[in-house]
């Protein structure tokens, strides 16, 4: 599922459109085109890396990274004050759907007590 | 809350008593003491930041590690192949309840469409 075939590679090459919210070297983010709350963006790494089971030492920067941008974006989005979810799924039982590690960022609503 | 009255700072310092599953220079982990999930476990660095709001980006490696050692965890659970969600609640609206830093390890189970 690497480049050609991957759906998150497809947006990170521009292949198809997506409603992009930040760019830089290492990451993309963009809006959930299916969102759970009233906010809902997914940080992606470039690199195609399939998942958190996939997550190598060398990826540690990068993890932080996309953290980073996901609090940057979501004080843009008014989130800071009241506060926001990050979520990382991995696998069946993660719910994980698509197989291109991505950090969801939810918030806009009380998610308290419905993490699980 | 540093130090002397914050609780994760008291488990980090063995003031009170947590069933640890991982130390080093850097976090401490130990299982939630009121599950959401079969398995169920904190990462927290020893270091004191309140939440994810109050990250700065010298801690990119240091929030890098703690989901490489949540990834450890979850496979030493034998929760690798059926998957696992890895989730930071941030303020009111994410629901965080202690203001130190922690990631959450959710698996045993399957928390597909339960994000938010």
């Amino acid at each position: 599922m690497v480049g050609s075939e991957c759906l998150f590679c497809k947006i990170v090459d521009g292949r198809i459109p997506a409603s992009i919210v930040h760019q830089d070297e290492q990451v993309v983010a963009f809006r959930d085109i299916a969102p759970q709350a009233p906010v809902h963006m997914l940080v992606v790494p470039k690199l195609h890396i399939p998942s958190l089971e996939a997550l190598e030492q060398e990826h540690q920067a990068l993890v932080g990274h996309m953290v980073l941008v996901a609090q940057k974006l979501a004080r843009e989005a008014g989130l800071a004050e009241n506060g926001y979810r990050l979520v990382l799924n991995c696998g069946r039982d993660g719910g994980q759907t698509v197989f291109h590690l991505h950090l969801h960022l939810l918030g806009g609503t009380s998610l308290a007590g419905r993490m699980a």
